[in-house]
């Protein structure tokens, strides 16, 4: 017997972060490009750079920025805030995971 | 900022129990009947009829039971079970709701 579940967080009665953006955040620190993240995330160019925008306006810092310039002509790149608040949410998630098998434990035997 | 979650309970990698099923029983209980309860839920005869065999199949013991005869010409009932069930999880769900609780106390003031 096995207690699944998920969580996410809400701002306002509008979800500001769950699992898929959090991976998003991570694509997104690791290719320095939100159409290469959305690739990889199997989600369109659109459907990224919305959830990018989104978290960025419902943020209390900026989450990604753009850079300009240099030998590659520019790119995306996490804030430092943006790489706390991946930070942030995988301890939320730790917790949420104990909690998951503390219910476990508890309905153990008895379903 | 409001942590929100679900969970569920599986059993041999196949979703057993979740808050959809529990309502359904809830349901059946109140109304004695599994047509009532479908309709009260507002999901099919058939989907809430499967939903309910897959629980007598799952559960350690029989959790619906039909009855027959008497002035209605029988009809649906949970078992002592059943009921047993509906308390567990209600449990579980009370310490689920206490461990988002938690969770949101943590990223207060962090998101």
């Amino acid at each position: 017997m096995k207690v699944k579940g998920n969580f996410w967080i809400e701002k306002n009665e509008k979800s500001f972060l769950g699992k898929g953006r959090i991976e998003l955040l991570k694509k997104i620190d690791r290719y320095g490009s939100i159409s290469k993240a959305a690739k990889e995330m199997k989600m369109s160019y659109k459907a990224a750079w919305d959830a990018v925008d989104i978290m960025n306006k419902m943020a209390k810092k900026q989450v990604v920025e753009k850079i300009s310039g240099g030998k590659g002509g520019g790119g995306t790149r996490l804030t430092d805030y943006g790489k706390e608040l991946i930070n942030i949410f995988e301890t939320a998630e730790n917790n949420f995971k104990n909690c998951l098998e503390e219910i476990e434990r508890f309905l153990n035997n008895k379903i």
